[in-house]
């Protein structure tokens, strides 16, 4: 049985690369970029009024001048006008090109307007003010949006700005999520008394669309041959294998078996922690697999700690570990990495984690009262109030 | 001019309720709630076995018994069997219903089995162990999710369990985000040197979908009788309008003239707040209308500080108010609330906001750097390190 760190830094070694595809901007909220957004011309690419008010030659207002005859107009979207006389002034307007012969803006606010003359009622203005010089947040060519960003609302305006219209990001891995369990019956049926509804693989489909990753479900029944044709098949049509259940000691656990049978390579099977310590994990040369343990909170939890950076690592972004303090003592004698749930809450400035504890592994409502997990390490039974371990947050 | 406290009060006040609908549940994630959700029949139904073993009468152990000849096998999703002889034990899965006659499971690691006999090789075990007993996590009709959830991935896995196919949530606003501004072109135009592409109207689609809220598009040129004609339409065919620009003192800015003189009640019209001081808010019986300031920056602020908590409060959902420690000093002259953008790091479970400074509110690109704003209050203006204020978060 191997620890969590040694599993996690197997997964993270087995990463695989799902190429590339080029979509529609606005559909890639959530997506990895996968190319560098340069600048197609200066930002601002004119000398941008970013103020309404009047625009004039600051040496004039310097001389004493501070009545000025208005002498047009420049809107928002009209081509440059030229100021012809220095003592004059223009109306300008924010998002305006300043005009020839100007230098600075006064706001409407410090400006009274009578009969076409424009009177400044201040005596300090800067020479330059209320001016977005050009260039000035950015030259052309200058890398806007570094490659392997994670395309968020931010992104979204810079890529319209500089007219990328489509946008190359990782392409996502193709999975098949497949439940176990001859236990199991569809959400819509009404189980007998010793059956139960088919869970999680719903949850699993949700947190893998957390991550903008489609992908399609199937049960297969607890019988060798039946598994082992479907997997057989699955494993050449897709990137990614997500399955719950029957990776453990049972009779009818038989997914270990299939996998050796059909040449998946076995990188670990068991790993030092609670809950999901039957996890098995594998691949064959375009597909990798994972045996999530089929408690929902073992499927969860595994589905979190290791496909989760797997998926990140394939795509090229580097996620910060997140932490929290402990909000209250607890103890947990086996030596295991324990991944606790806890509710979060933002105080201070702190994130403070209070452990909530479920009935076991089997106990997926305990998730609706909780935000996370806290990783408590194996080395350690005694854990204190006030004490930092990382978490894993689900919402 | 009103200070953001009371803006947010007042939109708050002036939520909205766009009713219920039924969805399927796997399409649920990110809604809210509108109904509770209870179980079904008990959780677990039954007597749950809980680890891959054998379960025997645990008064025969405790009478000395080690050995046991294995009577049969309960599998997961079979129905209940009953142990004949107290002496025997039956094997027993992971997921099965517990035997009758049985009330304690040993688990395969601590068991031998041989010629049909299964030798306990421990000697301490506890009645009921190994088993979820029926009912623990909660009773037939318990509530499981309150009403006004936020549906994620752990709530999917309950809704499944309980049958729940279809759930009831919250129906989102019906919403068009407008662009104004005569210097704009759409996205994959080039630009005149005058010119710039619009970019706006996509971060809103793209904020708003981060909250499950579709929305349409349209681009009105700074010309009064149009805007009133097409702004008259949409007032009638939407619950939430959105504007971006033509909301300051400029000769083009005509939407508080034209929302006047559609009989939008004017709830506010300017905050002190940098950036997006010239924000409009009104409302008429049906729709609310957010007249966000033009520039990049206010827009994308002023939809995260207002916009966003008028549809948490519209659709019943509380948020905790986040809170970072600032990681500079900061100074901040103007009698303002300043949203400055920062970069977050989770340090040691506090979360810390370094400060990135743009070149104003009109520089786009700099939200690529940052995750959030902080929101320093107006009554001071020297903002020290290590002191805690509240965060909108965009990432």
């Amino acid at each position: 049985m191997i620890s969590v760190q040694e599993a996690l830094h197997i997964v993270l070694n087995s990463a695989q690369n799902f190429g590339i595809e080029e979509i529609p901007f606005i559909k890639s909220v959530g997506r990895i970029l996968k190319e560098e957004i340069f600048a197609d011309r200066d930002f601002p690419p004119f000398n941008r009024v970013s103020m309404d008010g009047v625009a004039i030659d600051f040496q004039q207002f310097k001389n004493g001048q501070r009545a000025f005859r208005v002498e047009g107009i420049q809107a928002a979207g009209s081509e440059q006008i030229t100021l012809q006389n220095a003592e004059n002034c223009i109306e300008v307007m924010t998002g305006a090109v300043l005009p020839n012969n100007t230098n600075t803006v006064i706001r409407y606010e410090d400006v009274t307007i009578e009969s076409g003359v424009a009177t400044i009622n201040i005596n300090v203005i800067n020479k330059g003010q209320n001016i977005h010089t050009k260039g000035k947040d950015g030259k052309f060519e200058d890398i806007l949006i570094s490659q392997n960003t994670k395309i968020s609302a931010a992104e979204i305006g810079v890529l319209a700005t500089v007219g990328k219209s489509f946008v190359k990001v990782a392409r996502q891995p193709k999975v098949m999520i497949v439940s176990t369990g001859d236990e199991l019956v569809g959400v819509d049926e009404i189980p007998l008394e010793h059956q139960i509804r088919r869970s999680n693989v719903f949850t699993l489909v949700s947190l893998l669309e957390r991550l903008n990753i489609p992908s399609e479900t199937a049960h297969i029944t607890d019988d060798k041959p039946i598994l082992k044709f479907k997997i057989e098949g699955y494993l050449k049509e897709y990137d990614v294998l997500l399955f719950s259940g029957a990776v453990s000691k049972g009779k009818y656990d038989f997914l270990p078996e299939v996998f050796e049978e059909l040449s998946v390579e076995k990188l670990f099977h068991k790993v030092a922690q609670r809950p999901g310590k039957p996890f098995f994990y594998g691949q064959t040369n375009t597909c990798s697999v994972f045996g999530f343990p089929g408690n929902p909170i073992s499927t969860f939890v595994n589905c979190l700690a290791y496909f989760y950076p797997w998926y990140y690592k394939s795509v090229g972004i580097e996620t910060d570990q997140e932490t929290a303090v402990l909000g209250e003592e607890v103890s947990f004698k086996p030596s295991l990495t324990y991944f606790l749930q806890v509710k979060l809450e933002s105080k201070n400035g702190k994130l403070v984690a209070f452990p909530i504890t479920g009935n076991g592994s089997g106990d997926l409502a305990s998730l609706v009262y909780t935000d996370a997990f806290i990783q408590l390490p194996s080395d350690k039974t005694e854990f204190k109030k006030g004490e930092v371990f990382p978490i894993i947050k689900y919402r």
